[in-house]
């Protein structure tokens, strides 16, 4: 008993990874597909635009038999620690044995022979230069690949292949029988902004359901019809659309509240950004103002986002460390089939580490409330906190309440 | 060159307050009157209605000689603090001869009576059980009373006079010299909901801004011109109205991310309340939900709001402890007319506490950041902090920046 996993974000669920899926049962030959899926704040620093029980629902109809949720210590991180995250989990379910993963160039020896060079002690030093030079981790790697092993720079300019690389590194690492497919994404135009054809990117879709709060006939033309079904109700009962504005004098209280001695603790600030995040934050009127303040060539918007989650969150950089070196401690089900009753069972007969189907069996709101908890319910208490947080954003105030992962435990979907 | 004081919030500014402005020159015989008032964040723990240089601005223009900013951390606080601090602070100017302040029952006898009883070991004692018995301070204060001095016990059961009563044991304690005036409040009902005359209640006031936001003929009726046409401007620009409601998600998010023993820690939270606050903040979808919630026999609205204030900008009871030592460790000025000007210049002479006009002068965001702070700069820092806080509730947008503080001086007003 076999299955593929897939490494996503459902933001929401559409065309393209209805796609994956198919090539991924079709190019590994396994019956089940697992995704291992971002809670509600998502790697490119922002909230899911629907909550995370909503998006794995949309999944398990879209043909996933079970959707796990990637802790988000893991989830809110670049490439390298989402990617180290997300295989670790696939390989502690046990029962896993292809990851497939989109990409836009997918040549997987490409992509194998870029991972191996990351290790090779001239790409080390010459990223080290350009990372010193003020340049992104994605625009050092690529200048550093092109001088050395002559390969193409755009190839580490899409954030994918940038993925794609890192789940290779991972798997070397931590999983080495974990068998990788790459398929290439099935999108008309990478991150194109608006919906042009059935395959459209997230970001578009996001976007139209943005602007017309409603599901119109593009986004139908981009998403499966169990999805747009999903999103109707959720649009009707005002569950969405959550964008980082919703948070945005949450957190421009945060930062105003707290000095730059613990605006430094936030994970990813580095080179003196915590004096500048205190200064902006008095200046700013908005996020978006914020980031703009922000922005420089070395910081992008997006690690900029995953900063401000952090700091919506109050993670610090001693305790993403500290969850490195653990990696995953959990496989928290959101969502199954049939199929996935199955899988559970399995995963549970290899105990390589608890599956929880009810949070409240392992923490409850008042463990979390005392404080002293083991590794296991300190990296649960996250993604339990996330959602108290992921909450206050929704556009229903019915909805803002918390305890959410307390009271509800995985979605049984029928198929 | 002699001034009577008002301890004041002018939220906003109404026809009652100019009533009392006259009525304490008149009785005081004193030609200049300066107003002690809250910042941006007022005394039934809600925030102003309008920002404190705004309201400031209306005070002047309504015939006030000078506007002092009573700190944060005795403006947010129980009468018995409020009123300390207010006295303290009339005291160290050094030039005020009289206090006059407002009361339902203003028979300055009787509330001295009152005054010297709450010293009384009995009435102490007798406090003491009712307090236990899970009373509020102003019932536990009017059944002790009643029993040992037959005095009725609605004279404590309104806010102004329990306010008065206050000032009065202040006086004792801080300004002997100081001499009393109370009037009587012109206002037709009190807490009346509704503007049935000229003289109505500030509560009725904001209430018909937050629902009309435009100034009414029923708003025209019961403010002087000059606050009428401050208003028209703030609400045409949208600066107002800042309600308790517009923090409800940051409140919410604050708590949320705090666990009870850091909430123990929050002025005002006893008998475990900090538990109560921890469970209903995941329980409330709102700040009315979470006040239902938490309301209790023991616990008033008030009491409640003023905790959510404070664990909104993050005093806490250790700090609160160490200011009440000291009291108020400088007068800061919000605005003044040409009288207030020579007021400044005395008040400088006299020299006891500094005058400040320029809060740069004695604290930048940089020095407010560092964190090592003298107990004057401390204070202060709670106050620009309350105004970067009160800042993202205001409507526009466009005003949601912070450093308010550092970067307005005290507004000349000529008159």
């Amino acid at each position: 008993m076999q299955a593929v996993g897939v490494i996503v974000e459902y933001n929401p669920f559409h065309n393209g990874h209805k796609w994956q899926i198919d090539a991924a049962k079709k190019r590994s030959g396994c019956p089940f597909v697992i995704g291992v899926m971002s809670g509600n704040f998502v790697q490119r620093g922002e909230p899911a635009i629907f909550d995370k029980w909503k998006r794995a629902e949309m999944a398990i109809r879209g043909g996933v038999d079970l959707i796990i949720e990637l802790p988000t210590v893991f989830a809110v991180r670049s490439a390298q620690y989402f990617a180290a995250g997300s295989i670790r989990l696939l390989h502690s379910l046990g029962i896993v044995s292809h990851v497939c993963f989109g990409a836009e160039h997918a040549d997987l020896e490409l992509l194998k022979k870029i991972a191996t060079a990351t290790s090779d002690v001239n790409i080390m030093n010459q990223m080290h230069i350009n990372l010193h030079l003020g340049n992104t981790y994605a625009s050092a790697l690529g200048q550093a690949l092109r001088k050395h092993y002559n390969v193409a720079e755009n190839i580490t300019s899409s954030s994918n292949n940038i993925l794609a690389i890192e789940y290779l590194r991972a798997i070397k690492e931590f999983s080495p029988a974990l068998q990788p497919i790459a398929v290439t994404r099935q999108i008309s135009k990478y991150n194109d902004t608006t919906i042009t054809s059935s395959f459209a990117s997230a970001t578009a879709i996001r976007q139209a359901i943005i602007e017309y709060l409603t599901v119109t006939d593009k986004i139908k033309l981009a998403v499966p019809e169990t999805t747009s079904e999903v999103l109707y109700d959720l649009l009707l009962q005002k569950y969405g659309p959550v964008t980082l504005h919703n948070f945005s004098s949450i957190i421009l209280a945060q930062l105003r509240l707290n000095n730059s001695k613990q605006l430094e603790k936030i994970p990813g600030v580095s080179e003196g950004l915590h004096y500048k995040i205190h200064d902006s934050s008095l200046l700013a009127t908005n996020i978006d103002h914020l980031l703009s303040l922000l922005k420089s060539k070395r910081y992008t918007y997006t690690r900029l986002q995953r900063i401000l989650i952090h700091a919506l969150l109050g993670t610090t950089q001693e305790q993403l460390a500290n969850f490195d070196k653990e990696g995953p401690l959990y496989a928290r089900i959101l969502a199954f089939n049939q199929n996935g009753r199955l899988l559970i069972k399995k995963m549970n007969q290899h105990n390589t580490i608890p599956v929880i189907t009810k949070t409240t069996h392992y923490l409850s709101s008042k463990q979390r409330d005392n404080n002293i908890l083991t590794p296991l319910q300190q990296m649960l208490s996250v993604d339990t906190l996330a959602s108290d947080i992921y909450s206050l954003g929704i556009p229903s105030s019915n909805l803002n309440m918390g305890a959410w992962d307390f009271r509800y435990p995985a979605l049984y979907i029928p198929t």
